[in-house]
């Protein structure tokens, strides 16, 4: 049995399945911390299964950008239940998680999340999701350098780039609310067009969120020494 | 707090969202009947929001087509609730609801869910959901006097017909197993596309599944008194 997680953002989500089939997924986007509603979702999800913890064979996980809280979090926990049941762990990029549900557009897919002070992580891809740009962390005014022409935009930081896309013209569309929801059973899916990264064993310390950025923190203290 | 329910397949889904943003949602493919899982699904849901049943004042509920008795606990349930707390109900076709993750496409969809004895529902659509051919009960082999050039074929009987339409070199595309899995959220979505049927006081005792056929039960009956 293989599990999903996603933390990334403020909404959290996992999910299960046997093989190929999807068994259980949900999905929270609740005022409460990750720490608070992860485990006793992985629990619900594999108890309501009818299943036992030592029953899940690989996991699968979200490694950012995004939450730098969330993503510890998630990643701390895909960590110990490797380590405790030696197993190998599939971590994606959440740009890519997020392009996915627009895959079936066959246009250009720009994602955009919400990195707070009023920045965004972004990244282009193809309809097969290679990339055209990289996943990087940039103000929305940055994003009219790059060919958005007959691009479909979704992701949860839509609200923030529109009005500026939209004065620009740019001959792109929206993706309906209902496709820029991030949910971890994508990360079932992607493997057909994306090779994962895998950590195991020793590798598995290596195991580490996308960044992109510094944290706040780490900001403040580099300019505290200057 | 809006409350959307879909049991007309195997599997189940429910979603709780507060106006336009979706805070829950919840899908399980078990082996395990809806009367078992829906309403504890239902009262996990709203207590993992932090709510209680009588912040629900909408709910959206999938009429089928589809299994006879999951339609019959998910309507009974949205009855219920709806009776007890004096809510509209907003009823939706399963086959539209199949069809949705698949509106990006741009091209024509064609929905099919398995109807069980070698039969399948399908309907065509356009990409605004627009009806080219109504929902029906079939045999696979009549969806070939469909014009099904340039469409995407979605939806849990893919397999059922798959072989067939493809001997038939048909110049269609099958949606990737991601977007052919049915969620309940998809009937917050549908509003904005298609008018719901609205049930709500007298009105809600009229509340019945899109059956397209007789129950297997109805037919024997049917064919005993021959």
């Amino acid at each position: 049995m293989k599990l999903a997680l996603d933390t990334s953002q403020t909404s959290g989500s996992i999910a299960l399945a046997d093989a190929d089939k999807l068994l259980y997924s949900a999905y929270f986007d609740l005022r409460i911390t990750h720490s608070e509603t992860l485990m006793p979702a992985i629990d619900a999800a594999i108890k309501t299964c009818g299943a036992s913890p030592k029953e899940i064979s690989e996991l699968y996980v979200c490694l950012g950008p995004g939450s730098f809280t969330g993503l510890r979090i998630g990643l701390a926990t895909a960590k110990g239940m490797a380590y405790g049941l030696d197993l190998p762990v599939y971590g994606f990029d959440a740009l890519q998680l997020t392009a996915f549900p627009c895959i079936l557009s066959n246009k250009k897919i720009l994602a955009v999340i919400d990195a707070r002070m009023k920045q965004v992580y972004a990244a282009l891809y193809n309809p097969d999701l290679s990339v055209l740009q990289a996943p990087r962390v940039l103000d929305p005014q940055e994003l009219l350098d790059w060919d958005l022409s007959g691009t479909v935009i979704t992701g949860s930081a839509v609200a923030l780039v529109r009005p500026l896309l939209d004065k620009a013209n740019l001959a792109s569309s929206y993706a309906p609310k209902y496709f820029r929801i991030p949910k971890a059973e994508v990360l079932f899916a992607l493997p057909a067009l994306l090779p994962p990264q895998v950590y195991r064993g020793e590798k598995l310390f290596d195991l580490e969120p996308l960044y992109l950025r510094e944290s706040t923190a780490q900001i403040k203290h580099q300019q505290n020494k200057v």
